[in-house]
């Protein structure tokens, strides 16, 4: 609309970017940053050309990182030898959070998904053979991914690969999660629970 | 969390401001402003840097402009005596879609609210006042409230307020909403549409 003035109009697309966010929802940020003091708004923006410009990747893991080596990986604390293999930078830290994990990460950036034109050259399957064929101390690899036909495909294919070096090869286990209500679960997650079932 | 580069923490923490965000949604524009190209970035960091470098008030109607006087008001094709005024100036663009008025705006930016301590003062009726007493050809307010405890209050003192000028002041009609269900429609709003019902 010509009535907005061609500088929100800007804004409000370029708001329209971020997932999920429509022309409503960008149109609201953008009338909310205009009435906020001009100091604000330039510390809003800087934060977000400072992602660019500050973070890069772990050369070793390919998590987000401000240096050539991720504070995880330079973290001799973490040294146990289990990698946690997952698709995306945000699962690190869904698995931070809950800080069962003492080992190391080796983040894909995504799923083998034939469906989206994703083969195992497009993400960083071969990056992580390469950690083992370079004599790094791992002796499990845990490969954490959603249940899903792209993490499953992922997961057998990584799993044949890793074959030669003859260490444990893990998964997460799938069923019923923590807490819910047996008639809201989907069938597969039961099909899978009772599958997976173990001695009590 | 440490883990996150302070960098990334940053700009979550930023985006975090913006109505209706919490860290969750943040954290998720955040990985994936982290995934687009540099350029594309900054693009979305200086539109909203600029929101506040280029967008200033209509120093008439208090629309935003990036100019002294807006477009709308500066538009000759408008002079018919009309002005709509509104609460904020997101009403301007509500109403302005629905292209039914072709006159002018006032934007209040607020209503009266004494239980958020927003006095007449703390809004632009004085000044709406004073386009009427340095002689704006105006023939008639049009009133254009939500229907509310505030839009009542605020509508109330400002015709107290326009009393002297002798013209016409009006408001929006409240009722029900066309194509709503009777049965989902709130009591305030059956007891007004029943008390302003019009002949047929």
């Amino acid at each position: 609309m010509a009535l907005y003035s061609a500088t929100l109009e800007n804004a409000i697309e370029q708001l329209a970017r971020l997932p999920g966010v429509g022309r409503k929802t960008a149109q609201r940020y953008a009338l909310f940053l205009l009435k906020l003091p001009e100091d604000d708004v330039f510390r809003i923006a800087e934060s977000l050309a400072n992602l660019k410009k500050n973070i890069r990747f772990c050369e070793r893991c390919y998590n987000i990182s401000e240096t050539e080596i991720c504070s995880i990986c330079s973290d001799s604390k973490r040294e146990n030898g289990q990698v946690c293999v997952v698709a995306d930078i945000k699962d690190v830290y869904a698995f931070e959070k809950s800080a069962d994990f003492g080992g190391k990460y080796h983040v894909l950036g995504g799923l083998i998904s034939p469906m989206e034109n994703i083969g195992p050259n497009e993400i960083h399957i071969r990056e992580l053979v390469q950690r083992l064929a370079e004599g790094e101390h791992i002796t499990e690899v845990i490969l954490a991914f959603r249940p899903s036909a792209e993490g499953e495909a992922t997961a057998f294919y990584i799993n044949k690969l890793l074959k030669p070096f003859e260490i444990k090869v893990s998964r997460l286990a799938s069923g019923i999660p923590m807490g819910a209500d047996l008639e809201y679960i989907d069938e597969a997650t039961i099909s899978r629970a009772f599958s997976s079932r173990q001695n009590v």
